[in-house]
């Protein structure tokens, strides 16, 4: 089935203990997609400036991604976040931030409309509203961020009745209930609106809250994280790729989904920005998601 | 088989966000035997002062606990500890530790020394060397702590020689060899000695390294948290415990031990002290072990 991503295009400068890069190509919705296109169709869409690499849309194309909802802005720089991990690299240190085309709300090409899956990425719950607003028929998930918790309650509220599943990671789950203790956070989030919550903890895996029942997953055992940049938002699109591609919701392929997450956030980390992932193929996939098996087996 | 646990007897007093309480049972080889008599013989030793409750005593009787390594001072008081736990409760932060009768290697009687498998506590790597030595023909597997390692790293780097298998935190592996990545300490941790290292992380789960593989598991669900204290040492010994029942140190079963050592210290951590786990039974571990099968299948 046809899923529709809504989020955002970027360039980031980023600082590991390792190394540092400049510019690279980052940005929500091109890690989801580039990421859930090894599962199923993916219906892009995300602003950008005139400052953005143009290889990463032939990767994307050459996935099947539509791109008929990039907006391109020919007189505005591309969104930009600026970052630095250190020790573990299980948070970044968000630097800077230049919102740029971001400014501006996402387009929603007609013929995105027919989605089945939707899936909005981090931005401000009026804007992932109004997008919503389109998709009455699509099954939605949706990331929200610290800064939405609290400068936009009212907004994220609201959203969080209408959509079917909420991903976000754990310091959101607690700063979102004010429980410490993920599993309680997990079925306070369920409370709130979400049939499905699904709670990313970084290196140490996720966890998946349904009406039906609970399911843990560590991470993949990645030896060499390179750049945890974009992890978070491949698990989103492993996951969604893998629940749209099987058109299944139940708690099964939930989990199923949950590892193919896993398995797409493994390769991101591997390498800087996009490069690892970009270079991935659904069989590598495949390869990882029986090691994870092996690696949790008992 | 029969199981040797060295280790400490302890009054603790404990401050959570909930609640504080003073002087409650505690001490390393109380949670380990408790968890470890579930499965198998244990033999127990540590050193106790003159204001122990004695109906401790009666728990681990009751469990088949040998109790004649228990060496008693009359004139000196219990080693005493006290700590504090904030937040997510990961972590506890230690306010005071007073070694009263810990001062004293414990007692190893004759009769134990028969024991195929044994665990060593943290202690002074001194004394689990010299303890160690006592036991040519055991299956030794040991933890330590930051103390050790930053004091006495000479008697440690001997110890991880002769041990079978290294049990210990992610805080500690991480110091121990100067790797922020997990997966790569735990091969680091191989190279110094031990064919099996067990690295816990508290509410994230518990690695598993062995010659032939790696493992990974989360941690039982718990929804309420109570008391953190003493949940790894039920990790150990649930995981002692039912390697030594099995007498089987191959992959598949330290798998199933990893399993069992976490519903140990999922009971552990639902009440104060040792409350919970002095009530637990063998069918309700194998009720909770089932129950984690089913949270982690995929």
């Amino acid at each position: 089935m046809t899923l529709a991503a809504f989020g955002s295009v970027g360039l980031d400068d980023i600082s590991t203990p390792e190394k540092s890069v400049k510019g690279v190509v980052g940005g929500s919705a091109v890690y989801f997609s580039l990421a859930a296109s090894l599962f199923t169709k993916v219906r892009m869409a995300a602003n950008v400036g005139n400052d953005f690499p143009s290889s990463v849309w032939d990767t994307l194309r050459s996935r099947g991604v539509d791109l008929a909802g990039l907006q391109e802005f020919p007189d505005r720089p591309t969104f930009r976040w600026s970052g630095r991990y250190e020790g573990a690299m299980n948070e970044a240190v968000t630097l800077k931030t230049e919102l740029n085309v971001l400014v501006e709300e996402p387009q929603i090409p007609e013929s995105y409309r027919s989605a089945r899956y939707l899936f909005l990425a981090n931005m401000g719950p009026d804007v992932q509203l109004r997008i919503l607003e389109q998709f009455p028929q699509a099954t939605a998930f949706a990331d929200t961020m610290n800064l939405w918790i609290h400068e936009a309650r009212e907004d994220l509220d609201r959203l969080l009745q209408l959509i079917y599943g909420l991903v976000l990671n754990d310091g959101e789950a607690r700063l979102l209930t004010g429980e410490h203790n993920l599993i309680k956070a997990g079925a306070a989030l369920q409370k709130l609106g979400p049939d499905v919550v699904i709670i990313k903890k970084g290196e140490h895996g996720a966890f998946l809250f349904t009406p039906e029942g609970r399911f843990g997953l560590p991470a993949y055992p990645v030896e060499h994280v390179v750049d945890p940049t974009g992890a978070g938002d491949s698990f989103a699109g492993g996951l969604m790729g893998a629940l749209a591609e099987a058109d299944d919701l139940s708690m099964e392929n939930l989990r199923r989904a949950m590892a193919y997450g896993t398995v797409c956030a493994s390769m991101t980390v591997g390498a800087f920005s996009t490069e690892a992932l970009a270079q991935a193929t659904r069989m590598e996939i495949e390869e990882r998601y029986q090691e994870l098996r092996d690696f949790l087996r008992f």
